[in-house]
């Protein structure tokens, strides 16, 4: 048993250190980097951190969208910092839409687990790639372009999509262009839409300007 | 409409060759490179090279573990080729295990779909990460750490799993040490098993010396 | 002179492979992978290969932007394949528009060399970043997030825009949305827009369904 | 309207905190990192974190090389802290010249808006590539090479340079052999300079020992 | 000499700034985020923070394992952090063996300086790669993949073994399953260990459960 | 038995494509990209493609430098290729150099393996870290800057350097300046050295113009 200790003590030096590298739970207090969050300590760390139990109930599809996105980002799912990945669940009810958006920093795989999806993205070509999936069918969406989902069942439709980013970022189309004080004579000199369009749907987005 | 035309043609020298750059879908039958596949030509490329259906139903459990791998990889999915990020569909009827395993080249992300799954890691020093994970449930297992995942409902469980690479890899620990002709002498001095029980499991799986 | 030689040959092996290291001149007719072109072989590169004199007129802005958009990126100029960079000239006649687009996959730096540009962006959290550029301002749009540029000049206006990628995509929004075959119907239910607006557009940039 | 409130809701935990994921601006004070400057609170970000006014102005070419070098780098611009991407001006007055440098962290591309200038750099190879460029030219120089700029016109030149890292780092060569206190034997053993030139062009350019 | 104060000055604030992006020696008491250890102040960095001579004697090989690693990772060397590399020393006594083993995040390349070695990893396709090394060969272990060394003379062997992180990370495949609280049942269903095995070795290495 | 076979073939179609990601060892005459060579085909693959015997011996020292640099790079090592880490021997006869010279693409780790070694290098700063390093020392160059190694031992002193790379490249400054046809004038504005100076080293290296 004595040989035993020599070993341990021989190798505790990497040991002892490495924990750290194998993961960096984030910590959302601490200053925060191009690279994402600090590390919380090593010695605080325990499964809790790499368990996520956020995803386990629908969203509220209650909604003008009748749908729900729940996120396990960093922000929300710090055991993810630093890992390259994350993972979040769409409920959509019955007539339900995820609208036109992108993910500015991130490529996203949708897997459907119930119901039936109709999905869609458009290319920096501006060809459109649409599918209707699945329960199973997994689709992917790459970085940066515009793509949306659609429950294409009669029933309530869940899908479980990944991003190749702790922290995937998200914007909605009609938020960026209608839901903030973006001048309406800017938006329509840059969307080619009308006046009485953009004032329409700011009103409804609670857009101002 | 003339001035469409103009405008078309002002900015399709740009949109005819970004195509490729929003995506690069694998040819399988072309080089490889070390970032990945060479690309499939943009204009062949259509919305199936994007959709993989091959996880809509459960792997074959009938054999020693009671459970199945089903990955969606670069290999599987060419879609997924340089984008960082695939999937695989885990079953596991009762009493199924999938083995202690390593991804050499990238992190996981499990999400539990339908029953029970008892999962954990150790880490580089050593501290056991251990959870029973229920239907919604996600957990995290980070780059190249051993892992594994056990049925803990008394029915058919489900999983889904998503690595941030689209070639993650896959090193299952009694395949590396049992399943080849890496002499006995050698498994027993650098993982301190004796002689029989080496020679028992290279029975079991096929390995030689 | 004789050390010379010796001195010459004890260093070429490292020396006679070590240049296409330091670039990789894009073969565009060759293979293509996630990380770009295939290496032109570095025995017949030339200086022109490294230099673009495409940039040195104005694009035609006799259009229905009043702009011209002309890039340097790696299908145009192969001299950047691989090394992570990339240019374009924007010229805006009055009144010029380069309407609300991404780019998928990179930051965009922009530095006004005549006239007067109104720039903007939005970000994730939907909040708006708007600001009257002078000549020699320079103005940061982060990787895949909506922006836009208008002439704030009575004159023509310039603009250069470099990108943290030699294949910096470019997604411009009423492209993707009007100048395709998206079904009207997908691009009402997943924007909102009325079904007359949606037609109106498709009409004058050529989409159909 | 109340439908509005709730698709909001829904979505807003997404949206308050993916902003700081668009951009990191660089808090100079704080702790940094490999990978740049921890990041300023999203809420304090402004539109003038994104913009760089130092560049209007030329610089001061009053000196021994008729030239100067105005950066926009993160330490001077934190708004690309983080975001692979920065620029400088370069001013040259008649016979003005860049002298001999690298950039330790990135390949360089240069515009040349005003004048002509005669560029070159030099491979691994020990291959030269040379070349008098007009206004609006691009010429590339490859991450971590030798390379230089001349004046090639009777009158003032401007070029802007931008670089794929907010922090690309700057190594003049005589500064770096003659501006500091690296030993004189130590600089002729390992450059095969003599003596002399050394001594002199280290009094020229403040270098000690 | 006026001139060169001007020249001095003009390029000032780009090399004062300049020196933190060459290098970020790691300040081990500082927030550590996914991209490793907070930068220790240029201006406090001495050479001595790039030499590192806790490598210059043998570990202590009177162990069970006859054999040491000594690293010189970023933990204990912070001068490598954020550079991408980092080294140790292996000491092997006669019969000495470096156990089965992964390093989670960096190839390995050893290199043997004394004695001689017999090298060997498994790939995730179970293909073994077996060597008898002697001095001054080299061999490469791929990232995340089972290796282990055995000495292959009847001297002491010695080699240094550069890896392409600064924290690579160490899991030592024995301590891993029998040196912490994995409890036995868990470990024997997910490696088809036998139950006396399992003990035995938890007996040996500390392991409870 | 039975079982086994179902577990292997469950399994099979995993492992079977899973080696190449382990690994791309360069295929020297296929088409190269930014990231390296193509792949050598996995089952082509032997131990031999991860084992270099080219190191064994002591390079030729008889020449001007008295030194000698054998480099383990891609391009003579093929199974490093894509994995992100190269080795070289240096050796150094007494009073023997590595002249002054960068590495464009890669950070490097020295370790002193028998005699003694002055080494040094210059930052962005233009500060200098100079150090006499013992057998056993390691010290670090940060990638892309000055730095060279001096034989500071009466005996041969030899050395083992580490990349960060696969291909780091070497820029030698002599080489680069007076060893091709780069016309002495402009070598001698961008350096401030003299004619005669310039044209004596031409003379000696080699270079003409």
């Amino acid at each position: 048993m004595l040989h035993t200790i020599f070993f341990l003590s021989s190798l505790l030096i990497i040991s002892s250190h490495a924990s750290v590298q194998d993961f960096c739970v984030g910590d959302l207090k601490a200053p925060e980097g191009p690279a994402g969050y600090s590390c919380k300590k090593p010695s605080l760390v325990t499964v809790d951190d790499f368990v996520f139990t956020g995803l386990r109930a629908a969203g509220n599809t209650s909604n003008i969208i009748k749908a729900a996105v729940s996120p396990a980002f960093a922000a929300q799912f710090p055991g993810v910092n630093g890992l390259g990945i994350s993972v979040a669940r769409l409920d959509l009810a019955p007539n339900g839409v995820i609208p036109m958006h992108t993910h500015p920093g991130a490529s996203e795989l949708l897997v459907v687990t119930q119901g039936s999806i109709l999905a869609g993205f458009v290319s920096s070509a501006n060809d459109v790639y649409l599918k209707k999936l699945k329960r199973g069918d997994v689709m992917l969406f790459p970085q940066g372009l515009l793509h949306f989902q659609i429950n294409s069942a009669g029933v309530n439709s869940i899908a479980f999509v990944s991003f190749g980013s702790p922290s995937p970022g998200l914007q909605i189309l009609d938020f960026a262009l209608f839901a903030n004080d973006l001048p309406s004579k800017l938006v329509e000199k840059t969307t080619f839409l009308d006046d009485a369009t953009v004032k329409a749907l700011k009103a409804v987005l609670g857009g101002t300007g």
